[in-house]
């Protein structure tokens, strides 16, 4: 779980993704090396400060965002968020200014406007997110940020194995998005790949439980297609593996962007569990992680 | 109306649109040797659920969604919507899951969340639409899901005698979209169209009335271009149709896809005016699908 | 300031842009031979009401929209908002209908629901526009639609000594935008241009003040790519510009649509600040408008 810590601790919110950008060329380049199979990986100005690997001859396409929600300094101490962050009174902030580096504390005044505690004035356009405080117990990962170090680090994992696909590196998923319509652009133009998993975090819920595997969505906000998701639903049971099916109304993903793309993507949103998400205690249970990985591997190999 | 009957009986929730899509496609491949244009059937993998049809040279599209609001099955009786239903308690929904068919009746909590009562468990994830009660008086049908099917069937009746023109097909259009604008990127990059009349089924309001015509939506929740909008009202003078005008602030249609999508697309809602939209009783008066018909003919050859 | 007073005075709401666009055709057709470098012009059908300037080798776009907010006529004295209008009760509405020109007074009913006072009934469909009451006082424009007619208007002065670069006169941006996809795939597949700013005006506010300076925004609704801001912020300090920064969780622009575009675009918002927007008495420091101008020429040339 080293890794997933590292990737937790990196400061990366939504438009400013770049550290996170540059740590990832890092892991890569040197670990691919190690992989089954080598990936080609494309970056650079024409993909701002996504990332996609290509592995083989790729049918199907792994989605990973690898922005954070957290906040944007305004003026007269005031925050603005960035995505939708859910935090208490008093939760530690973290960033960077001209002045130096910045830990402060959340606070809310009477209508809920968030705003900052600090010695000095934070300089307009700061960003901040939480203070990682990393839990590591027998049967849970705790930590700001699961959402989605968690699905980046999934797709790392599945990376060492994997003979044909793509693992793509998006931005902005937290707030509006943005990245995702170029890269389906992308790797459909170059390489026909229109099979899309998205490799995110969604929500212990009524009818999803912590530590019973991973979620396939049947739906969100979005509705994905339905033959495309039955799909996945039958090589899940025939490979036997664990999982759980949801079916919300709400929340959204990389898979929004893809639905709405000029091009026929299918997708489907398949993800671990987490409790308290947004807020700085996010919470998933070991074992739907290791579900998470076994199921991306079986779908890349079988879709 | 035997056709119009059908089309209705078909389940094809948004996202599950393959019934009516293998229904079309039967009817169209028997049907078009009798028709004045034979035209070119596109449909498959890179369409996902939609169909194309192109006939001679086309200068204009007519953009018939073939999807229709429902409801889909979550865990504890609990239903989400698909799109926006307006259905009171005790409507009766059917569906199927893997234990058989189903038919439950709707009903709702103290805090208005949809629910079933039914005599036993629902498969996660199974679509439930309106059970259908076709009704065909002197002068209207009332039915669930004219929106759309009548906008289809109007579609298939033009076909009859189209010379020269696209009719699309398009999925999703009551929960969000998503097939438009690869279908819009289709037919201007092969054939250049970038005309759209958008076959669906409007509203009667305080200004639109039953029995008085087709309606030309000058607006709804989205703006066409004037120019565009008034070279049909023209064409529909000239050529001495009854119609309508609507101006609205509410709704959307295939139309807002078109406007948005990287392609410079005129678009204008035509559609037969209806009552109780949204519910199982959905209601149009038979001489504005005659009118919806006869306009579509006019402007498909004049435009 | 005889040119903005005349742009001011062009009734051109969102879906109705062609007459600005005719005088903007005219102007820029006659004016072109005294600019430094004469700009090829892409319009017409292919751009619907659109205008594109290229100069030189362009590697920066400057984005005006063209459109402004008003009412359309719907039926029993009823208005429907283009954009969203902020006016009070007895403002001064202009249109023209099949029966001639209008000047109407608009008013509420009890569920603020917006109506006309006119003699007679006005067609179906008309739209309607601010009345025009151009001020020019010692330090400051005060009139209708400064948003976008000002950002036009430095789009045109900035034209006149630009060496390499595009202007882009865009449409429907007031109401939920439509042109920006296609002009976006337009210059980025032709030109390769993936640099923009957009010339629009922004809000005067807790922090930005009217006569200090135009404002680069760091974020609204959206949130750009923040390496690219911070290269505009170091070329406007190095170039020593007046400005202010902006921090805004509100307000959106063509930056959003370019954003979400399938190509990779970097943005970023820049223009003066304005006192009371969208009313009939939008109001900006004359110092604004020039820095305005000098920032947007020292830009296009460093980025």
């Amino acid at each position: 779980m080293k890794l997933l810590k590292q990737l937790c601790e990196i400061h990366a919110p939504s438009g400013e993704e770049y550290r996170m950008t540059e740590f990832l060329l890092k892991y890569i380049k040197k670990e691919k090396k190690k992989w089954k199979t080598e990936p080609e990986i494309f970056y650079g100005e024409e993909f701002q400060d996504c990332i996609v690997l290509k592995f083989g001859k790729p049918r199907t396409a792994i989605f990973a965002h690898i922005d954070s929600i957290g906040f944007t300094v305004r003026y007269q101490n005031q925050l603005l968020p960035i995505g939708s962050p859910d935090a208490e009174i008093g939760t530690l902030l973290v960033g960077e200014d001209s002045m130096g580096p910045i830990e402060c504390s959340l606070s809310f005044d009477n209508e809920n406007h968030a705003f900052y505690n600090f010695g000095r004035q934070i300089d307009r356009g700061t960003s901040l997110t939480y203070k990682i405080d990393f839990r590591d117990s027998k049967s849970f990962i705790q930590t700001p940020y699961l959402d989605n170090r968690l699905g980046v680090y999934v797709a790392l994992q599945v990376a060492e194995t994997l003979k044909d696909g793509v693992i793509v590196f998006s931005c902005w998923e937290e707030h509006g998005g943005g990245s995702v319509p170029y890269l389906a652009k992308y790797i459909y133009e170059n390489w026909k790949v229109k099979q899309a998993l998205i490799a995110d975090i969604t929500w212990v819920s009524d009818g999803v439980e912590a530590g019973k595997g991973v979620a396939i969505s049947m739906r969100d906000r979005n509705l994905p297609r339905r033959k495309f998701v039955n799909q996945l639903i039958e090589i899940a049971r025939k490979r036997k593996q664990k999982f759980q099916l949801e079916v919300e109304g709400m929340g959204s993903s990389d898979g929004r962007e893809l639905q709405v793309s000029p091009y026929p993507f299918d997708w489907c949103f398949v993800g671990a569990p987490q409790q308290n998400p947004h807020t700085p205690d996010e919470k998933v249970h070991k074992d739907d992680i290791k579900s998470m990985i076994s199921l991306y591997e079986v779908l890349m190999k079988d879709l």
